[in-house]
């Protein structure tokens, strides 16, 4: 008898014919029966004659699946869900509202990072990647389905996700990097997906999964030469069905629908919300969905959509509309995109460790998240975090570390701002989550940001408080006594400091 | 016979009756006549017997004068305006909408500074504040006629501004520090002033003429607890016409009518319009005139205000929307309070010195100005420059003489944000000033605050350009070549840079 784990990947796999396009011209769907819950999936063409159905399932016990049309006979057999091992706590849902859990009710402190491109790189350069993943720095990892093509981001990708062929790219340079540039040059058949590019693609979602990190999946974007941004609405939509048919069954798949979808000139809004319709009726696992954009924000009140995924519009004040945008669409806060640890030569990418270090803190004490990015510039190899992977040279990851230890004691799910009035330091517990958790009010982070106050005036008129000072860039928790009514909190006079009180018994 | 400078302060002193109340059961005027002004001024009573009226001539050549009223005698004489000596450039002015420059039409580029009790504060720290004037930071102080009461201060000032006496302050504290004390132990005359309180804000007027400084004095304010801030309107009108009479005179005064205006909750708006009126009316010299919010904007629009005198509404955006704020307004933006370097445990003091530095760079690259203000804890005398003066202990001064100097080599009288599309770093010379001046076009400032560039690429079709790497923190300019069409200006990754670009033939 075949087992699987809960919330694993079950796989089908079969021939089947091969005459024609197998990618358009037959049927395949996949049905899976326990005694909770009936899944019906789309299958896909893997190449090779091979036909593939996929499954995760959300109950243990014994399943049964039939596969079937007109791709070839019917394939039918049984197996059996286990308990789900060690780290496997399932799909991420949203709760309470602004934050995340795990289907096990594990809560989720999102410290996201992002490297567009690193699923199409060399193995080198993957397996730097995978170092510096190691480290726990992060639990998200946003990037691309296509390839990338961008200033740092002109060599070929590893594999295309269609057959054909690429335009010439020898001629490219920073010096005549244009949007607008003549891509008669590809050849491409939109009609027959390339399936190892999309292994390559599983591969990392896999390798993710295994470290804990969710994978934050850019199915389409505008960085693009070869003619992915600009397909008609038949070929998008072929590429949506396939796409999820290979990726849903991964528990850790997120569905980002475009990165900068607002640069994506082609489409329009029926576009992707036509996208979002097929997104919505072909993933029965309802992973987590947005759509993150460059200048205008999309309507993140789109029922569809389950979080805001947020680049920022405005160079100095940002993360700090946190708590506005919570209140604005009801729904998580992530942003994806703040300008990263760097020092290229565009404001998007060259601020300090201690910056976007901030910016991480500023955007968890209002109750929402924050994403990383690095880009410094590399003379000899050109390998940007941002794009490629590769080693990580900045300051701020094993800081966003420290934040997601201090994140993941928080009761409850999460935190948001509170309510002292002219006070704009202090987040608490949010209060849904607190009271579901019977934790009992009494926890508190005052954060300082860029002030850098030597002490703190508290007034607690109930109970003993115990008080720690929190270094956030040195990463150090230093106890200051447990105290009760009015009292002051010594601190360094320092940058980037907070207090967290607890009320203890 | 007499003679005085031309924008020098001519007075007539006489003696005259004593009897009731000097200040206010006789009148007192003046007249001063020359080829090219008569000019009408209220006298005063300066205590012993004596009443006076001042002047400022704004011509050279000879001048007859009289001084008449129901205190005395009239008073007739006349007295010869010589040219202005060396620094005396005049009262200032608002220049081509959005700067200032003197009356002899050199250029004053505002980086104050604000000492609010320096005035009322014993000799020692007043001489500690002198030497640190010396240092030709700043060229504006801001500072209060009244007294202050106040967080740090708590002790009685040196005088008084009315005959009386003041409320016990033995039990005085930050324990129990409100806004909202019982101040019935005050028992004053609000009829009759103290001259001597009058002539120590004088002598600081001369102190700051005598280091190019302008006077920016705030007649009122809401740190009270002698009822200063309450009185009544007859009361308010006298002590306006009182102190107009005193202080017009010096070439170097701003009017502010009030610091926080909208915390003087016993004045309304017709209050603050009718000190405006009083002061349009019997300034004959037309000083520039400003009123400055805690958190509402007074309406920078009303024709009397010649500058828009700002306190920051935002903790993260503020000194950034200045190029907004001189298009919604129309006048030069001064912002007079964005939080002060140092490390109180309040956010509006103690931001970091390189944070006060960049916000003067963002305001000045804006075409605008901006004010410092310094708060560092001093356990042993609670003397904090912000109110008393003393000694300065803070990074920022010499940045802000640095960027003094930068500002000085503009062509025409300032700056304003450029207009690249997307780029939101470029300063480049106010265009009228430009064309006021012919110049010429080609002076730009790209500053990259935060961002940290390992070089910028610049394309410039037509000319050759000198290029200057500015250090706005190390205070280093280094010549950078010159080039043309495009060409990339190296940088050390470092925050707070800046390049310089200027035409040559």
């Amino acid at each position: 008898m075949q087992t699987v784990e809960k919330w694993g990947r079950f796989e089908i796999s079969a021939p089947g014919k091969t005459e024609g396009n197998p990618f358009t011209d037959y049927t395949c769907t996949a049905t899976f029966k326990g005694k909770n819950e009936t899944v019906k999936v789309d299958g896909f063409y893997d190449g090779e004659g091979v036909y593939k159905a996929r499954f995760m399932p959300s109950f243990e016990g014994e399943y049964s699946y039939e596969m079937s049309g007109t791709f070839g006979g019917t394939v039918t057999g049984s197996f059996t869900v286990t308990a789900p091992t060690e780290g496997n706590h399932g799909p991420l849902r949203v709760v309470n509202q602004y934050h995340f859990a795990y289907e096990d009710t594990t809560p989720y402190y999102s410290v996201g990072t992002t490297c567009y491109a690193w699923a199409h790189q060399p193995e080198e350069i993957h397996r730097q990647t995978l170092e510096e993943l190691d480290k726990g720095y992060f639990n998200k990892m946003r990037f691309c389905v296509f390839p990338k093509h961008y200033l740092h981001n002109f060599r070929d990708p590893e594999t295309f996700p269609y057959e054909g062929t690429p335009m010439d790219n020898s001629g490219l340079s920073e010096e005549t990097f244009t949007y607008e540039m003549d891509i008669s040059g590809n050849n491409w058949d939109f009609t027959r997906f390339n399936p190892e590019h999309f292994r390559r693609i599983e591969r990392c979602i896999v390798e993710l999964q295994e470290r804990g990190i969710e994978a934050d999946i850019i199915v389409m974007h505008p960085y693009d030469r070869w003619g992915f941004k600009s397909m008609t609405a038949e070929q998008d939509d072929l590429y949506w069905r396939y796409v999820i048919a290979r990726f849903a069954a991964y528990r850790n798949v997120w569905w980002s629908l475009a990165n900068e979808y607002d640069l994506l000139f082609s489409k329009k809004l029926e576009d992707w919300e036509r996208y979002a319709k097929i997104l919505c009726e072909r993933d029965p696992y309802n992973h987590l969905r947005g759509i993150h954009n460059c200048m205008a924000f999309y309507n993140h009140s789109r029922p569809w959509i389950t979080h805001a995924s947020l680049q920022r519009q405005d160079l100095y004040r940002h993360v700090e509309y946190t708590d506005e945008y919570r209140t604005r669409w009801g729904k998580p806060i992530v942003w994806d995109e703040i300008s990263y640890e760097g020092n290229i030569d565009m404001g998007w990418g060259n601020i300090s460790g201690q910056e976007l270090t901030r910016r991480f803190w500023e955007a968890a004490m209002r109750g929402g998240y924050a994403g990383h990015g690095e880009t410094f510039v590399d003379e000899e190899n050109d390998i940007l975090w941002w794009s490629h992977g590769g080693p990580l040279h900045g300051e701020s990851p094993e800081r966003i570390r420290f934040l997601h230890r201090i994140l993941s004691e928080t009761p409850g799910y999460g935190l948001k701002r509170g309510s002292g009035s002219f006070d704009e330091t202090v987040a608490v517990p949010d209060g849904v989550d607190f009271l579901a958790f019977g934790g009992g009010a009494g926890y508190e982070i005052h954060y300082y940001g860029f002030g850098r106050p030597s002490f703190r005036d508290f007034i607690k008129p109930e109970g003993k408080w115990k008080a720690e000072v929190i270094d956030t860039w040195e990463m150090t928790i230093t106890d200051a006594g447990v105290h009760e009514g009015k009292f002051r909190i010594k601190l360094p006079g320092k940058e980037y400091m907070a207090v967290r009180l607890t009320k203890v018994d």
